[in-house]
């Protein structure tokens, strides 16, 4: 990977002076973290990046507290970036540019950081996004818990593209990028110490690639696009099926689930249709080009698993029903507490 | 102020299950949150904004971890929108857009999130910004300090300003634009639990109106500006020093300090040069303007101490000098600690 310009001992470690906004702040920024994501906008040296962006921009902010922060299959740089960039995705447009800002615990190891901070950069360079601002402060031990990361995201939305919650119409197909609940139960294995013959990873994954394969095959007739995360596809389905005032209805045997995270979640006592992913994301489009959006996505690299798994009608509008594998059907609802918190 | 459009009781408190994504996530951001900052981009209901931009856009990102959340002269609200605006107009952008992000920890009482919420909106409006996107998380008691912030914004930058590091020219006079160390004493003071006779309030406010009227009168020879935030003024005059690679001279007879700062100071040990503000900042202008710009900024309210403090010079290349008021000189380097940890 990368190595970081000043030696970081093995015990070294963050401490309040880093964050303090003295010559340790200064030395940990301008000799560590502008060097690894050096670029055009950092360099200005101002309180802020300038920019040109041209149309339309989408804007979106998240702050990542997943806990523990290194998971099977990433760690909460691989979330932070990823994760911002695909709610631009989900506005339809190409990510661009992300701020970074970090709120670390006292005592949080310094080979840990750069460890998180050059994933952030990996990430970021195969998004094609650039970090343009950041901002580092330091907690008390006690105050934080190892790292939590914000990032903004500045993306421009594609020419002729509009995706909306008020754009779904009834007879729309519901379109499910893979298979689910990779991230939530990878994140739980490490809480509770499951162990699995084939290691279960997160699903955490940059979906613009599969946005824009799907937007070139489907224009206009994609008409909205959300992100499976905190609350799993069952929440996201009941928040469409609200903001749009249409019923919904899912088919069981349709929605792809892995065996491990099946098994996973029967000890756990989870539902993986609410099992947070950190790279699925759910498509309404219509049904003329259903086909045409699902082969799209089988050929982009983490789409292969994509399936409809269910259309939008006009009956019972607000609600999510699910046809189940038995034949019978059963209302899916959301939760209404904490499934698994601090999953991103 | 605002009334909460959910009724909240003394007692009641934020829980995990507010952050985890399902029932009580969406009511907490739909019935309180959202109504609170309504405006045309948050009814998208998108996983980002879509916003309309024109010309260099500026942007600048910020966490605010400020203990105590609540201090003399405001609130970490008033923080997250007020530091991140002036991190703006230190670009000469005009703020337009801000992004909320919010790590709560558990049993945080919601009458003080709906107060913090109340002070952002007050803050957004009187500088012009809509808030766009925002983000909640949730962590478990302990693991986190009440809350904090992160704000990221988003602005314009006025045509025909180009205010940089690198136009820094000796000869530069340095204004400053009020008295200095307000913001940490009163942060200090509650921490210290001192109590002074006129109670200290910290100086916290939007630097764009006197931004905005000293390009007016400077245009392009305004050079540089920087807000005196973290590590202070000593800091700031630090950094522009290296950057520019020039010298810098500051008389400190001219350095406008309040004496109920002046007399905390001496109680804590601190130096005022050092001490954060919230409210304050350098600019860095050609001598032919610095009168016009003095008298500009003095006519705004929160510019009426302005002083021009110091000029650059061509001597002693990255380093700070101060001639004392007892007429010797001595440098004023940047400080490697925390003086003050978590003031912003």
């Amino acid at each position: 990977m990368f190595e970081c310009p000043v030696p970081i001992g093995e015990y070294d470690r963050v401490t309040l002076a880093h964050g303090g906004g003295g010559r340790m702040t200064h030395r940990l920024i301008s000799k560590i973290i502008a060097p690894l994501f050096d670029n055009e906008y950092l360099r200005q040296l101002h309180d802020g990046a300038i920019l040109k962006l041209e149309g339309r921009v989408a804007v979106s902010t998240d702050s990542f507290v997943v806990s523990p922060v290194f998971f099977p299959g990433g760690n909460i740089g691989d979330l932070a970036v990823n994760g911002t960039v695909n709610d631009l995705a989900m506005c339809g447009a190409r990510p661009r540019f992300i701020t970074l800002s970090l709120i670390i615990e006292e005592g949080f190891l310094l080979k840990d950081l750069w460890e998180i901070l050059t994933t952030v950069k990996v990430r970021a360079d195969e998004a094609g996004v650039e970090v343009v601002s950041g901002d580092v402060k330091v907690v008390e031990k006690g105050k934080g818990d190892g790292i939590f990361i914000n990032t903004t995201g500045i993306g421009e939305v594609l020419e002729g593209v509009d995706v909306s919650p008020s754009n779904v119409k009834v007879g729309d197909k519901v379109i499910l990028s893979g298979h689910i609940g990779e991230h939530g139960i990878a994140i739980m294995s490490v809480r509770e110490g499951l162990e699995f013959e084939t290691p279960l990873k997160s699903d955490t994954m940059n979906l613009w690639p599969l946005v824009e394969a799907i937007l070139k095959v489907g224009g206009p007739a994609i008409h909205m696009l959300r992100d499976a995360t905190r609350g799993g596809v069952a929440t996201v389905l009941n928040e469409v099926a609200r903001s749009a005032g249409v019923g919904i209805v899912i088919e069981e045997e349709r929605i792809p689930v892995r065996e491990e995270v099946r098994g996973a979640c029967e000890i756990l006592g989870l539902d993986p249709l609410y099992v947070a992913n950190e790279g699925r994301f759910l498509s309404f489009v219509s049904p003329d080009v259903a086909d045409d959006v699902l082969n799209a996505l089988r050929r982009v690299p983490g789409g292969e698993g994509a399936e409809v798994i269910g259309e939008v009608v006009e009956e019972h509008s607000g609600t999510v029903v699910m046809r189940t594998w038995m034949g019978g059907t059963r209302v899916v609802d959301m939760l209404s507490g904490e499934q698994l918190p601090r999953i991103c």
